[in-house]
């Protein structure tokens, strides 16, 4: 006997049948002998609506006022779906954050969990019940309601699996697994069976949206094993988990892509301590997030700077840039919004040598450009020009034989 | 400086224009130099979508998890109420029941107020802030939340004003006051100044929809003076209060009626002892209301009983009863949908003998033919044919002498 928790996104409690579908899942789960704590988020677009209510007034509402209104959706998802279990004969009871209670900081919109108490949802675990705890929201030392960010609802499952020592966090989402690359570009990608943390960190920041990144973050910090998998069929999904479970461990597990950024360069910088925080302080000032940045060595005093924003941002930044320009007589701004990211993730990666010039080697022999290079110890990113992205996938996907058997229809 | 509990209903928070008209009409009242506290109801057809969405699952919810959630409605409204007062410029912090908290028993979905700790709202009071209370829900002594029942943010209010000792609750509606009777039927009602407690309660259990009964009982006991009047306009309503407030008492105040009600006669029931429980325990069973009783005088062992239940429950009581009357012998069982309930309410009553008798001289006056009668101390009601309705209601208004000059329009 387990004890698992389950996570449900908006999508798969979309709709009275969805929900009615979710129970039954969470239902099978109890009568295989399990103690099941599901998580929840807000039926697919109640958040939108609840935000869209708050912003028709104010674009600017107080933090505080806008958490207790978007957390709503949660209670009315985590509601449903005990009625629903109950309707189905299961004894269940939901958990809004304060009733668990989850404790948070008081950063509204963007809270970070603090601790959470394990004596409420136990109680009802050991007398029968399934738990339903609402995902995205917590409660702060005033007891005023906290919602942790978008996506926020597979932090709290992790946090929740953390604290009530959970076996196994089932993340249920639309697809049925992490896979090498995009299924949609490659018919070959094949689903992992594990995946390490730090691999399934580099693949969400690199734009694979299975996961939310600080929920791997928090799995990874408390050895949380999550398993991805679909709502929509029984197959195993994929194990995230630390690296000594994974036996043998490939040299590259992974192709992802990025069209969502934009790059900026500033040509002819004269190179004076201090210049690149004169650059980037009213970038980060606007609250735009930069990705890479690459600075050339430099030559009879100037150098070339080149950084990536996300696409929304382009506009905004190249704006700011080029006043920053002027100011610090830069001989001019180039930007390109018609680029893309590709990266491999691995961690065998920190094992085997040459690993990027094989990456380089066959872009190059694809004849793709290379526009920026950014490396960490497990993934290396080439930023090429947008046209390339799905050729380059595949080259890559192909050279580093992540490639299985085409992926069966499900 | 005085403190004031304004309470707004769900049409006058249906939508985030009527907000903002709500979040002016309390800033004005602020602005006046007042301490303001108001509760809300949840937006217009919100808690009838919410309980849409439990009963798509089943008609029997599990009643902790109903509540659950149906309280999110008023989360939302007082969310947006707080952050248009915020953007209006004013200072206001949003209270759920269990942020206040409001303690309830834990009957779910008719949960009964117990105490209301007044800390944390004078804390925001005396710190500035306008506080902004979620009406209908509460929390009990396990941490659940629970709802007062349709209607209850009346109470909600009315029982906040008396905990937190206001000047005065005023109740926000879509009408401007208490009326003589209703202005539909005749132009010349008048809006009534003042009004007692009992008159109120009457008037309430008999169809005037104004105020709900529970708020008014909790008033009377514990002596808050209800403001009822109309968030369209600027003018005085009608003050609620103790008989000892009001100088000079009307014989009757208000003439209503009330034509959702049937009546059901059993003809020729063997009078024997425990005959009239026999009869009414399947009705109660059934979780069906029974307003009138009248029983004749036997004749030669046999008596006729009428009595009147809420029309939607009409036939489900005819088929109840027809069973009833075969096992204990009765002739038959006859009905009448086709009724309405007339009535006049008033203090003076108690003091003027002869009132009943006016009331039934007026009637006959008309030709309309009295099916069924009823009184207390302060009123009385008689059940005539439902064609004779808006007749009966304007021939007992100028009877009692309730007219007043027509009303203007606004």
């Amino acid at each position: 006997m387990a004890l698992v928790v389950q996570k449900y996104g908006g999508t798969s409690v979309g709709s009275i049948e969805k929900i009615m579908n979710v129970a039954r899942r969470v239902g099978k789960t109890k009568d295989a002998g399990n103690d099941v704590i599901v998580v929840v988020s807000a039926m697919a677009g109640e958040t939108d609506r609840l935000v869209g209510l708050v912003n028709s007034i104010t674009d600017l509402p107080n933090e505080r006022e806008y958490d207790q209104v978007v957390a709503s959706g949660e209670q009315v998802s985590i509601g449903l779906l005990a009625i629903a279990l109950e309707s189905l004969g299961y004894r269940a009871k939901s958990f809004l954050g304060f009733q668990v209670p989850i404790y948070t900081d008081s950063a509204h919109a963007r809270a970070r969990i603090r601790q959470i108490e394990t004596e409420n949802v136990m109680r009802a675990i050991n007398e029968g019940y399934i738990a339903v705890i609402a995902g995205f929201q917590g409660i702060d030392e005033f007891g005023d309601i906290t919602t942790l960010g978008r996506g926020g609802s597979d932090t709290s499952a992790v946090a929740i699996a953390a604290a009530m020592k959970a076996d196994v966090c089932e993340i249920y989402t639309d697809v049925d697994g992490v896979y090498t690359t995009d299924p949609n570009i490659c018919p070959n990608a094949r689903k992992l069976e594990k995946i390490s943390y730090d691999e399934m960190l580099e693949m969400a920041s690199l734009g694979a949206k299975v996961l939310q990144i600080r929920s791997v973050e928090f799995a990874k910090k408390y050895g949380v094993r999550i398993h991805v998998r679909s709502s929509m069929n029984e197959k195993e999904g994929t194990i995230v988990t630390g690296e000594d479970e994974i036996m043998e461990t490939a040299v590259v597990s992974g192709v992802t892509y990025n069209k969502n950024e934009a790059k900026i360069t500033i040509v002819k910088v004269p190179d004076r301590p201090g210049i690149a925080a004169k650059i980037f302080k009213p970038i980060a000032d606007a609250g735009i997030n930069v990705d890479m940045i690459v600075q050339n060595v430099s030559l009879e005093g100037f150098t070339d700077l080149t950084f990536t924003v996300p696409k929304t941002d382009y506009k905004k930044t190249m704006l700011l840039i080029e006043k920053v320009a002027q100011e610090i007589g830069a001989e001019r701004v180039q930007g390109d919004d018609k680029i893309a990211k590709v990266s491999i993730v691995g961690v065998g990666m920190r094992s085997h040598p040459g690993v990027a010039a094989k990456m380089f080697r066959t872009l190059a022999s694809e004849n793709i450009n290379i526009l920026m290079i950014s490396t960490s110890e497990i993934k290396v990113s080439c930023v090429i020009e947008e046209k390339y992205t799905e050729l380059a996938v595949r080259v890559l996907h192909d050279a580093f034989e992540l490639g299985g058997e085409p992926k069966e229809e499900v």
